[in-house]
Order: C-alpha cells, then sequence, then structure tokens
C-alpha cells in the first residue's frame, strides 16, 4: 500500500524512523509530502534527514492509502499552510487511515475534524484537543475507525502495531 | 515595576530580547522565571542564552506587577507542567497585565483564561485561540483589559509600546 507521510523541519525523529522502517519491512511504500519536491527536511535531533518526494499541492487523496504525521514541531510549521490543511481535512473525511503521534494531532485541530473523535496526543495539546471538540484518552495508543492517535515517541510499540493492523484491515 | 518572563529554551529570541531591553530601559526589573533557578535557557535560534532568576514554584504573584510570555516553542514545553500553568492562571486572574506574543497565549489556552477575550496571535494557533473561547482579531497589537497580545516578531514595535503604555496605566 502506498502510505503519505506528511512533515517538514524539526518533525520528532524517531516518530519518523521507526514507522517508516515498519511499514516498508511490511511491503509498503512510502512517500514523503510537504510543500516542496526535493525539500531534504530535518528531525529536531538534526540526525535524520529525508527528502520530499512531492508537493502536497501536486498530488491527490486518491493516490494514497494511508497518512502518517509525525510530531515534533513540524505539525505546529505545516498548519500556517491552507493548502496543507485541506489535504489533512480531505484525507481525513475519506475514511482513509490516518496515523498521528505526539503533535500530528495538531493539523487534525486545523483540519477542524475532531469533534466527537476519541484521541490521545502529546501532553502539551491535551487541552486543544479537548477544545476542539475531541474526547481525550490518556492511552499508549487510540483507534477511533480510521484515527489511529498515540502520545509519545515511548508508544511508537504499540502504535506502529495498530497501524499495521488497521492497514491489514482495508 | 517589576516584570516576570517566563521562558524556557527554544524561546523566540527577538521576542525575549528586544521587550526586555525596552522595559529595562524605561526603569522596570526583569525577573526570569521557569522551574529551576539558576538554569540558563537557550533561544531557538541557538544565539540568546538567559540565566533563570526564580523558580516559578518559589514565587508568589503579589511579587510581580506583569507578566511577559514570549513566543517560539519555549510556551508548548512549559505548559506540560501543572505548576506552571497554575501560575499563569493566577497571574491573569488577579488582573496584572499580561503580556503575550507568538505562541506564548497557548499557556493562556492551558490555563482556560480565553473566554470571551480579545486576542491574536500566531497564525499556526488561531483555531487553538478560537477553540478556547477567545475572540481572534488579526493585528499587529490587541489590548483586552489586562491581555496585551501580538502575532509575531514583526509586531513587537506595536507590541513593545503597548506593553509600556500598558505598564503607565497601572
Amino acid at each position: 500500500m502506498k502510505i503519505a507521510v506528511l512533515l517538514t523541519d524539526d518533525f520528532q525523529d524517531d516518530e519518523y524512523v521507526k514507522p517508516v522502517e515498519a511499514f516498508k519491512k511490511a511491503g509498503h511504500e512510502i512517500i514523503n509530502l510537504e510543500l516542496k519536491r526535493g525539500r531534504v527536511v530535518k528531525g529536531k535531533k538534526g540526525v535524520v534527514s529525508v527528502t520530499i518526494d512531492e508537493s502536497i499541492t501536486r498530488v491527490y487523496v486518491e493516490d494514497f492509502d494511508a497518512l502518517l504525521i509525525p510530531g515534533g514541531y513540524s505539525p505546529d510549521k505545516l498548519r500556517i499552510n491552507d493548502d496543507v490543511v485541506k489535504f489533512v481535512k480531505d484525507f481525513f473525511e475519506s475514511g482513509k487511515p490516518v496515523f498521528v503521534i505526539c503533535h500530528g494531532q495538531q493539523l487534525l485541530i486545523n483540519a477542524d475534524v475532531l469533534k466527537g473523535k476519541k484521541i490521545t496526543g502529546y501532553r502539551s495539546i491535551i487541552q486543544d484537543l479537548k477544545n476542539a471538540g475531541a474526547e481525550f484518552i490518556d492511552a499508549e495508543v487510540v483507534v477511533d475507525n480510521n484515527l489511529v492517535s498515540s502520545r509519545q515517541p515511548k508508544d511508537l510499540p504499540a502504535f506502529i502495531k495498530a497501524c499495521l493492523n488497521k492497514l491489514k484491515s482495508i
């Protein structure tokens, strides 16, 4: 399956590397999306670099089977762009799996898709998630229909397992 | 007057340096607060270092005349701590001036003090401010009673002017 990964500078390194490794190992294809094809974006630890495969303005939701949004400060940087928020909103509303961890959830707040949704996320954004109408659950992973969410890097094993299960189910 | 400045690592450099310079020049005293006295915290550009004067758990709202919260990623880091959020809430509710810029507003969201308040802030958090019950206004500076807010570094001249005016009025 084709999995879009949405990221820009200052993403949380492990929240990109570990799910992507696991998805590739399971035979899935990864397409890294940001605004500019060919850009090299860096993780916030300054170690991991990722080359953007395609501009988010040049792709369609139909091109992908699932969407992964790693955390760090990348989501807060991305959500100032209306094209990015629109893509995330359309993707979520298509019913295809959306995987978010840590601060990745911030993009779903701006996409205004969280009313009544069960979700978890990083401690700092709990109030923002509740204010967006979501039901916050303090657990290592929360699955609500197409939405799989986790809180932080240490939840990655449970997060990855739940994401792979979701991919198997579609 | 005594002005508390609340910050930790990855604060937006100019949003600390420029107001603090202006406040000192006007004769005010600056007390840098974080969780640990003596810690040296760094701006996100990696240039400015600030030594913390006192732990926020050892001071009282009554010790200060106003509170400044610079932006950057510092506010998101600080708002995971309940003592910090409680201090901000108590300070805001005391009616003393609170100056926030960029992402500083995130601490006011977690302090749950924004219902019905007129405010501006950085683009990425507009939805979070609205969801918190605030009335978002897209202007270089917004003053609503004790609350003075701005959007970003380029608003600093207007922000500083409004802060100094507010200090003169009390």
